[in-house]
């Protein structure tokens, strides 16, 4: 084994993880399917690979990080004789199904630009040993953040997170698509938005506790008080002829839980309603 | 006037605004509907008007603070000879109706327990000469952020900005449905949905200028690469009963601006599906 590590896939991702191994001083084994994208990294000191066999062969730890699980298999040597770090996004089914010695999954928080900055977190999950022997090596790609020993739950709290990253974007949208209405840029409205997540960070770290507890107190803003201000929100955008899906659905949340004699709880009470209906 | 301002209606959000000019050594004048909420800020140094008419001549500025317009107009004295800052919630239309010299609006974006913490704010528009007068005044009850004259302004950004709120929170209580699935706890997701928000705050302001300039690159993640794992999510939630309307609402709006032919565009394109279709 010549090199500390060995990259498989050299796609917009791959590539950045390779070169933050490189800058890290490492040396680098690296192979692509498309053979046109390994020139770059050679340049940087990558050794090329002929074969993703010879790759997996090359290193004692494996980075493979292609377009998706049916792409992995096509490449993946069953004699893999290190340790494999799955970056592919995939499903937590998907994950688990590889689950065994030497095999650990994760899910890359950040775009391809915030590989090898350590604010950048990557989740990490499976094989706590095998973590634990590469976790030195994966430090220089980002902050890794080790969530155990199940192999499924980095992609969960993958898809987990970037759910709340749709969520938070498009409400941002819709809440920009409302004040341009009136003449007001994003760029005007966006730093008060962004310093309004400060607060609701705040409002959330309160309420995890509120979901563990299963209890719901409404000291902040009752139910009964966000239903009314939802009101203002639909009839805001109705007006303005701004699509109005999504705060209807926070109304009609709201709605349900008032209507089921919760309105003197707190906001953290919709869970209930997003759970599976008791069996 | 014997009074620097007068409070009407000390409800919960009333009276810690009362509390807080008492604090800060100001001279106080009170005002409820029903008394007995008058006395806790009469022994915090305030002084009790006998009517809302009384309060309204006592002081230079009057802060009102009551449920609704409604209420507002019950109680607003039509000859009110100083400034009125009008606190009360209500739509953008309800604000520029009050329209005229001396009239300030303000959103509050804090609970009670907020006011008189300088990293809570609140936004006014109205009457500028009116605003500049109480700016030194307001400033004790959080940073006032002055969106200009337009009086329907405050009102709008209140609820644009209490819209990214119910987003961010009911994305986070879907993202705590799925990972509380499979036995994760709520209070172990959440520091890292916290600090998840950091990057995505980092994305809207990127997407402001995008948003303004009516321009959506997808030069970090491209909508068919949120197509791709949106599906993830939806169908991480459906195999855990895990209600899934709000990631298809994202999903389907995903599939609209890629059926549009707008694959290679980012997620901020999603704002022209959400507005005014041309007329
Ligand atoms: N980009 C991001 O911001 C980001 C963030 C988090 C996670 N990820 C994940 O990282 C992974 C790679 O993403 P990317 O952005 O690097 O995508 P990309 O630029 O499209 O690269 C895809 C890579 O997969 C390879 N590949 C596709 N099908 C293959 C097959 N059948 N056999 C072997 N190799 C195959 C491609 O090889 P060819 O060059 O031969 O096509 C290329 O190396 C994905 O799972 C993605 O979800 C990406
Ligand atoms: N609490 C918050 O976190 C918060 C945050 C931002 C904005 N706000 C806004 O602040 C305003 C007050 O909220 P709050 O939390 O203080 O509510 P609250 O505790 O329910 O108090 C409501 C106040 O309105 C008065 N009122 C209701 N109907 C009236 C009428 N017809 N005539 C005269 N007075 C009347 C009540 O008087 P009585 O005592 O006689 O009933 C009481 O003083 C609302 O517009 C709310 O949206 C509140």
């Amino acid at each position: 084994m010549h090199s500390d590590v060995a990259v498989l896939g050299l796609g917009q991702m791959g590539s950045a993880l390779a070169a933050a191994f490189l800058r890290a001083g490492h040396r680098v084994t690296v192979w692509n399917r498309t053979e046109a994208k390994v020139a770059p990294l050679v340049a940087q000191g990558a050794h090329a690979a002929t074969s993703a066999q010879e790759a997996q062969h090359s290193a004692p730890v494996v980075v493979a990080c292609v377009l998706d699980y049916p792409a992995l298999a096509e490449i993946l040597d069953p004699a893999l004789p290190g340790i494999l770090v799955n970056l592919t996004s995939g499903s937590p089914e998907q994950a688990r199904a590889m689950a065994g010695p030497r095999y650990v999954d994760g899910g890359i928080m950040t775009t391809p630009p915030g590989i090898g900055d350590q604010g950048s977190m990557i989740l990490y999950s499976g094989d706590q040993d095998a973590f634990e022997t590469a976790k030195d090596l994966l430090s220089v790609l980002a902050e890794p953040v080790n969530l155990g020993a199940d192999p499924g739950l980095a992609a969960l709290y993958d898809t987990a997170l970037l759910g709340i990253m749709w969520a938070t974007l498009t409400g941002w949208l819709h809440a920009s698509a409302l004040v341009t209405a009136d003449g007001a840029t994003a760029q005007h409205f966006t730093p008060l938005a962004t310093r309004w997540l400060g607060p609701v960070a705040g409002f959330i770290s309160t309420y995890a506790e509120q979901v563990d507890a299963g209890d719901y107190p409404g000291s902040d803003a009752t139910l009964d008080v966000h239903l009314a201000t939802l009101d203002h929100l639909v009839h805001a955008s109705e007006v303005r002829k701004i699509d109005a899906a999504l705060p209807r659905l926070f109304h009609d949340y709201a709605q349900k839980a008032v209507e089921a004699g919760h309105g003197t709880d707190g906001w953290a009470r919709i869970i209930e309603l997003l759970r599976a209906k008791a069996a």
